[in-house]
């Protein structure tokens, strides 16, 4: 495996180096922003990985049997753009167009551009979408594609890294390979470890990878090292490069304060430096790439549905959670490419279910959240899979800034939360969820399903995986009635009124617990001759404007929202909000607004304000203004 | 240091942790839900602690000299208040109200009780809590008391644990001890590494702890080791228990499916097996607890103002995030315990402008956002600091889980998060904060101040490190002109009419940068023909709901919003859902509703319509409604 450079290869490749430093100056000098230094450090290491290592088509950048390369530390971006235009993508000019409104090159990667599978930018989030990748092209492709993964030192401070080299050490990712291009320095100062290399290499090694320490601009040693790494078998590899952070450039390299700044008036004397340095005669042309193998197979992601349809009867007491589970083996039984992933939460949540269809198709990522979700975006590109991640609603929080990028990577993924607010009772606050819409509806084009029954949770799980973006799917921890038919029909943006009598005074708008406490509500109320709609939205987004503001209009332009949420960003700011151009509707909106304590499910929703007498109680009221 | 301990004292640490056993049983039996597994495998580790090694006060379980002790695995709360109540703090047969509504005791510890500083529940997240206590403990108190710190096995697995593990030995924090609980169990699954004491080990030390391996279940080995802790110098002591789950409940020792379960018909017999072990005369009255020593300092963290008021020219162009560097250093200036912490972001956010103060009073938490919101928290603890605590707005988004905890836990701090929305410009959609009010405002009991003026911006700083709960300040990335005197009282809920006329047709409600293209966008409508009125909230909550009310009528009834934020949770949906009960008032919201791209700021300000020429257009379709 470990071949000897000769010595052309050898000049060819410094050169090459030297060229993407010298693109990377040129590009954020033209843009007047951006990361000149943090791009020469790691120029060895890209010349090798594009011109000497992967395998891959320029023909079509997202080939689904190339090798994957996943430039963690974004905002590098400007020698990925040069990588790829000196291999011959694009012409090596238009990166001087970089950061542009009309660009596609933009200050981080995002997938706007076709050689890019994920944003990065927002540090440490790279190498969990790496191992989706790796794990997906080891045990679902069974192919010999291969994922890189380059992670500044900087970034190896976030524990979203230490929960990915965890995981790609506990399932022995040995087609996963992670650089590191420890070049010493920060945005504000020295790394923390600076160029300790032995303690990279004791951290890597006590997690499970295959540790070499290189010289990071010796293209010989990172070579050689790449060689190793592909050769290694049962463990993954990294490559610890000990690097410099603006290294050829004379007075700058290893200064501190040239983070994120542009070369300027400096540009030029920098790049005749450089240029003075590099071997004439070779590296004039396109570089050689090498052609990968083709044994990735051929997959439908876009035929997805319930291999039966749900089978319930009409009031039996089932909890959206546990139909979630049955929704997903039901698609895993449809689809060979559905997968289920969870953070040690699957006997809660039932995605245990799926390995009843197929152990195999279900990936436990233990209590790791962040990880969890960038390893279900990394599985889910180059539609590769159809991605279901679930553990409890409450903790999808700690994997925000991976959603929030998720987005940007426009990548298509269904999260289930189970046990939503206060409903779940005695396990206390740090267990419910009731900033979980806000969260997933803050997310730009996300699609957020709250159902409220059995039925209506299984076709949101089938939605869920045929909706593009990220979908998030409320789930309950109580049992509560399956009110709908089994051949009820549903959609995203659609809502339904459950419940409705002529000249209604008000309605009401709950989902999941809370529309089984206001049908209950409705009843007392009618007692007091009152008389409620009752409307369940399916999604708090897209939230059913056209059917609020009919029904609102009906019921003589009063609304009662209530949720088992927060007040903010919720359901009744969804509602709020969609009907808030209209004159002469009123939106009352009850949620908990207090942190909860432990307690009886029931007691609960009316110590807090969303149970039936709550609900009514306010009906009341409102129905007076 | 290491004492040996006589027969006696082994024999009552035995005891007693058999006694700790045996609440747990009876309480998780009463509540008929709890964790009575998780809480026998750490019987003796709370034994020695609690009855041997720390040194705390009865009399006042927060007092600011004694050891702290935090719980991370938040789940084994029985075992926790049965030591409280072994003792001595409260009846022992108090723990038989776990989980009820009307007691303290819940299923997961928080701050209502008088023992416990910090919420946890929510794994991973007590070590950076602990290394925030012992940061001050050692840097700021300078005082003897010590930290320990209990952490799960399955918990080990959360990035967190790695942030602050990376922390701790960063910064020497010798007076830390972290216990890890390794009982092999998870709860749905053996955790990754089981029992492989060896490496756990590797990790500890690579992560720069001095790590014990011992016999979690031998209370000799414990106190010798927990010595060993407390002698050893220039490192933190990582005590790597090996336990078992359920250790001593016949049949279900060690064995799976037993997580989270009481053990119901079962706990008589365990009872009893457990009784027949234990040794006679031995314990029975409340142990002796050792003193602290009474050197950590008294502190007034209740004096807070800047040192000198802000000093600006109407007009003058400064960044709200620039002068927030300026209020930090003066509120520093004016008290000794206002300390700063920052994720390598510090010349960007402007918190490097403390050290100018007191270089010690800043704490580089490096790239690791969890870690810095959790020392954070820590730091805040027991009223010893006042933490102002900042990076990119964006990335608080890393730390969602740690800061709704955090108000679980009655925390009181402050962030500041730069770089807020499309205005940052070239950078990019990764580091546009565009969901940060959204996410601070669904915070329990959090205030969220966006400051639009420099002077407003010092005043939000000053008022933030005086309110309870979680604060956030948004501070915007480009100069903006300072529009108040430099005398202008601000008070959180408070907005500011900043422009006005006779019969306004409409009014205009903008923050930070959208609230000067209002400005602009009024200027541009008043040679239309239209009035506009401009609110700026000041905060955003609580929203000013009297001023926007009244304005809001005086206006036709006609509002305004314009945020850069996306649609949801943020300033638009406060304003609605605010106005929501109001017939005769309607809102349009103006925010970014698409995942935007690099660009100039200014060009991105009106491309993603929320720019003064958009405000403009949105106003006159507005007025004609």
């Amino acid at each position: 495996m470990a071949v000897t450079l000769d010595d052309k290869t050898v000049a060819e490749l410094r050169n090459l180096a030297d060229r993407l430093r010298i693109d990377s100056i040129r590009a954020t000098n033209a843009s007047k922003s951006g990361h000149p230094t943090s791009c020469a450090s790691m120029a060895e290491i890209m010349s090798c990985l594009f011109f000497r290592v992967m395998k891959y088509k320029l023909s079509e950048p997202r080939d689904k049997s190339s090798d994957r390369f996943i430039l963690s530390k974004g905002h590098a971006a400007p020698i990925l753009y040069a990588a790829w235009a000196e291999a011959g993508l694009f012409p090596v000019d238009d990166i001087m167009n970089l950061r542009k409104l009309d660009s596609d090159l933009e200050g981080h990667p995002t997938p706007r551009l076709n050689f890019v599978d994920v944003a990065t930018g927002s540090l440490g989030q790279g190498l969990s979408v790496a191992c989706g990748m790796a794990y997906v092209g080891k045990h679902f492709d069974k192919a010999s594609y291969r994922t890189y993964c380059l992670i500044g030192d900087g970034e190896s401070a976030e524990g979203s890294i230490w929960e990915a080299l965890h995981f790609a050490g506990h399932y022995r990712l040995d087609n996963l390979c992670a650089i590191f291009d420890i070049n010493r320095l920060g945005q504000s100062e020295p790394t923390s470890l600076q160029h300790n290399m032995e303690v990279y290499r004791k951290r890597l090694e006590a997690f499970g990878f295959h540790a070499i320490v290189v010289d990071g601009h010796d293209v010989e040693e990172l070579c050689k090292a790449f060689d190793e790494a592909s050769a290694t078998v049962g463990k993954p590899t990294a490559i610890l490069a000990k690097t410099f952070k603006g290294y050829k450039f004379p007075t700058i390299s290893d200064e501190l304060d040239w983070h994120g700044k542009p070369l300027g008036a400096k540009a030029d004397e920098v790049i005749r430096a450089i240029e003075q340095q590099m071997q004439p005669g070779t590296a004039t042309g396109a570089p050689k790439i090498l052609e990968p193998l083709n044994d990735a197979p051929v997959v439908d992601i876009d035929d997805l549905r319930l291999s039966t349809p749900p089978a319930y009867k009409m009031g039996e007491m089932v909890a959206t959670r546990f139909a979630y589970g049955t929704a997903l083996a039901k698609l895993a039984e449809h689809n060979s490419r559905v997968i289920a992933l969870d953070g040690d939460t699957k006997n809660s949540t039932y995605s245990d279910r799926i390995k009843k269809v197929s152990a195999e198709r279900y990936i436990e990522c233990f209590i790791a959240e962040q990880n969890l979700v960038g390893v279900a975006i990394g599985a889910g590109c180059r539609n590769r899979t159809i991605p279901y991640v679930s553990t409890f609603a409450a903790f999808f929080t700690r994997a925000f800034d991976q959603l929030r990028m998720g987005a940007i990577s426009q990548t298509n993924i269904t999260c289930v939360g189970s046990h939503a607010g206060v409903s779940i009772g005695e396990d206390g606050p740090s267990q419910m969820a009731l900033e979980d819409l806000a969260m997933f509806r803050s997310i730009p084009g996300s699609t957020v399903f709250y159902p409220s029954d059995a039925v209506s949770c299984e076709r949101a799980a089938e939605l869920a995986g045929k909706t593009k973006g990220i979908c998030f799917i409320r789930t309950s921890r109580p049992n509560t009635a399956v009110i709908y038919e089994n051949e009820q029909v549903f959609s995203a943006g659609k809502g339904h009124v459950v419940r409705s009598h002529d000249q209604d005074d008000l309605v009401i708008v709950g989902a999941g617990v809370t529309l089984h406490e206001a049908l209950k509500a409705s009843d007392m109320l009618m007692e007091a001759g009152i008389k409620a709609a009752v409307i369940d939205p399916f999604t708090i987004k897209p939230i059913d404007h056209d059917l609020l503001l009919k029904e609102a209009t009906r019921c003589n332009g009063r609304v009662l929202t209530v949720e088992d949420h927060y007040p903010e960003g919720g359901l009744g700011e969804a509602v709020a909000s969609t009907l808030a151009e209209q004159r002469n509707i009123i939106v009352k909106i009850l949620a908990v607004r207090e942190v909860p304590r432990s307690g009886p499910p029931e007691v609960l929703l009316e110590h807090f304000g969303i149970g039936a007498k709550a609900i009514a109680e306010a009906a009341k009221k409102l129905v007076a203004l």
